[in-house]
């Protein structure tokens, strides 16, 4: 769909209209990123361009599985007409102002409020947003906010829900004191990197052979962190844990998923069986709305680490599932919570509660976009890699224009202008849902 | 739009096809609906008809505010495409899982899980089966529920996240308990009807002449709650909530509600203010999602009261509000809330957590529906009356079929077999945006 212009010419640089693409990726007929809750996906963006009179188109998305995609597009529709005719200077000028102008419209925000569907898509308008802001500065967007000063990081994020954890005043004394080492560090994300694991290897809809196979690729990689899906048959999943237990030997880390098919007591009794094979987390143990829950979890199966964030909706849980000892590791997605400012202020939250985060990638942009945070966190946030990995799934990433790049086991910075976002024209064209030559046919 | 039938006559009565509505209500222009966070509402129903060949069809809907509406129908009609081709009487076998079936497609799923807009629309397709259940039976729904047995009634809940606080063999005990007083209870109903308030004359757009006039005229037709809008500029808040309590004297009942626009620490500290009003309950005063937020408000302003649940988006919220003592009012909304199934869940939570039910209701619709739970809550559940209101507005009755009936400040039960929510279709047709004759002129 496309929307048309309200605006006419020779104004400043201004979004002229929006384009939004229903973009899938039939991956369900491999199985990657099969897991016991989610058994078929089909890894989708929902698109959309934010088309600039007199500067840089900004490119963003959310991320889908699949059927939904739809939903996602009509919303992104929604949010980013609010857009439409806004001078680009003047959004950039206060881009916490513009995060809660594309979150705050009080009819939209209804059907959230800042969850499901609506979120998702103003998660896609701001990642555009930012997109198009590193581009007009020639940055990437890692380095534009990592080199932002301490009040205007701050600035950017909404405290109404969450200041009785932390304080903008607070948070800004924080990044003040994390200011000294910034430099180093930005010189050692430029050389080394971020450090990575690999999720590629354990899809519960691999076959112990495949399973195997993989393993053994990564390892001569120089990959150290593996996760599996568990939360099918615990017999299959004892099973598949002996085998990469046994490919990684006993030193490498081993993280289990289960992707919220288990209730609170089941996760307690199925983590105290599979405990035998040392796992360092278990992420998405039950429903990833039920803070208490995980809380309990956390108690029961220290020192098995828990780990949440995928679909955690928004930073308000991501507050409580700190303040309630829920968490020992903090997975936040680049599509699911809002964008830059909204990851933010869950990373200050964390860094207060002493919480490495480790966040959420794999699926179609997801890496492109959130490596940008990871290098943020590192340089000006936490200043802290002690257990703090990035996911990082090997799918789907040549049809981007500005890939992610690893290196034994380390994301490297992009070094291109904008947010690492933009998808190839072709690939939007072939894999547009249910037109593109990939579907018709 | 409207979908195709997949299936040929001859078959048994089964589900043919759906219709989906866009019907919205020009509220705004009298600010009816007006508070401090959602300004200008026009309420309107995302509206579904589930078109069976061979019996009666179902109507179902949910609420939303105006724009967004259409992201709420095209989730709708994702999910009623799971229903097409399906046989009534299986689905009306099994209505626990057939809230699977709706809620449970692994790739919609992943747009919420069980929050948002793909809950809205599922609130919406399950209401729309009740209503065919009960039209298809010749019964209302609150009197097919009240009279299930108990292991009928539990079966209907999806308990995989809810059992680590209340058991579903512990949820048969408990209304075996209070099967005894069933028969009487319903007596009860059928002549006196259920408690309600008003929240008609509160409303933060009214001018204080207007409330004035409101509320003598509710005093007159036998109202003894009262809700008022708070949230706005706190000087306004206490001037009209002293001409609210002048107005009613010092033994009626006076809530308030600030839908959300508070942080923390604000709340305690303007509630601590607005006190010597005696508000009975405050509701809303923080993110919905913030249920550790909500207990530290319900403690420091204690004995006022604690309520929320219109925007609690799922059952897993509500027993987490539940478990950390952070409400001592339950809101449900029958749109919200993904129908009867989801409620019945928070209803039989409330119950042993001894936390009265008072259902969200108003905007369009929701009155209509939600009544019948508040029906089956005291015939079959709570037994129980003691601090419990079901709220009322008047507004925009005229446009069903089988509208609310109250009498003396009580709510009478619906007699006409189904969930009350068939809209005219005269309404349906006039109210369609953009096209509608209301909205095209």
């Amino acid at each position: 769909m496309d929307s048309h212009a309200k605006i006419e010419d020779k104004m400043p640089a201004h979004i002229a209209r929006y384009s939004v693409h229903d973009v899938r990726f039939p991956t369900s007929h491999s199985l990657d990123g099969s897991d016991a809750m989610n058994k078929a996906p089909d890894y989708s963006a929902a698109y959309v361009v934010l088309h600039v009179d007199g500067g840089a188109n900004g490119h963003g998305m959310t991320f889908t599985i699949g059927r939904g995609n739809e939903i996602c597009c009509a919303a992104i529709a929604a949010v980013a007409d609010l857009l439409v005719g806004r001078e680009i200077e003047g959004l950039f000028a206060d881009m916490g102002a513009t995060w809660k102008l594309i979150t705050g419209d009080s009819q939209l925000r209804w059907t959230g409020p800042e969850k499901g569907v609506i979120h998702l898509a103003a998660a896609a308008v701001i990642n555009a947003v930012w997109d198009m802001y590193g581009k007009h500065l020639g940055q990437p967007v890692w380095r534009l906010i990592a080199g932002m000063a301490p009040d205007e990081m701050v600035s950017l994020v909404d405290w109404r829900y969450l200041s009785d954890a932390l304080s903008p005043s607070e948070a800004i004394e924080r990044l003040q004191d994390r200011a000294s080492g910034k430099e180093a560090r930005m010189l050692e994300m430029e050389t080394t990197g971020y450090p990575a694991y690999t999720t590629s290897a354990g899809w519960l809809g691999y076959s112990d052979d495949k399973i195997r196979s993989l393993m053994r690729a990564a390892l001569a990689d120089g990959w150290t962190h593996f996760k599996m899906k568990v939360g099918g048959n615990l017999e299959d999943d004892s099973r598949r844990a002996a085998i990469i237990r046994s490919e990684i030997g006993p030193d490498r880390f081993l993280m289990m998923d289960a992707n919220q098919v288990w209730g609170v007591q089941e996760a307690i009794t199925n983590m105290d069986r599979l405990a035998e094979f040392d796992p360092w987390w278990i992420e998405e143990p039950t429903s990833p709305d039920d803070i208490l829950g995980h809380a309990r979890i956390a108690r029961a199966v220290a020192p098995i680490k828990v780990a949440t964030g995928e679909h955690c909706h928004n930073a308000v849980m991501f507050k409580q599932l700190m303040q309630a000892n829920a968490i020992d590791v903090c997975q936040v997605d680049s599509c699911r919570l809002a964008g830059p400012n909204e990851i933010l202020g869950v990373m200050l939250m964390a860094d207060k509660f002493d919480i490495p985060v480790c966040p959420h990638a794999g699926g179609v942009g997801l890496c492109e976009l959130i490596q940008h945070m990871s290098f943020v966190d590192y340089i000006a946030v936490s200043g802290n890699l002690e257990n703090r990995v990035l996911e990082y799934v090997d799918h789907l990433h040549d049809h981007f224009l500005d890939p992610v790049r690893t290196k034994n086991g380390y994301y490297l910075t992009p070094q291109k202008p904008g947010f690492s976002v933009e998808m190839k024209a072709d690939s939007i064209e072939s894999y547009t849902f249910p037109t593109g030559n990939v579907w018709a046919s």
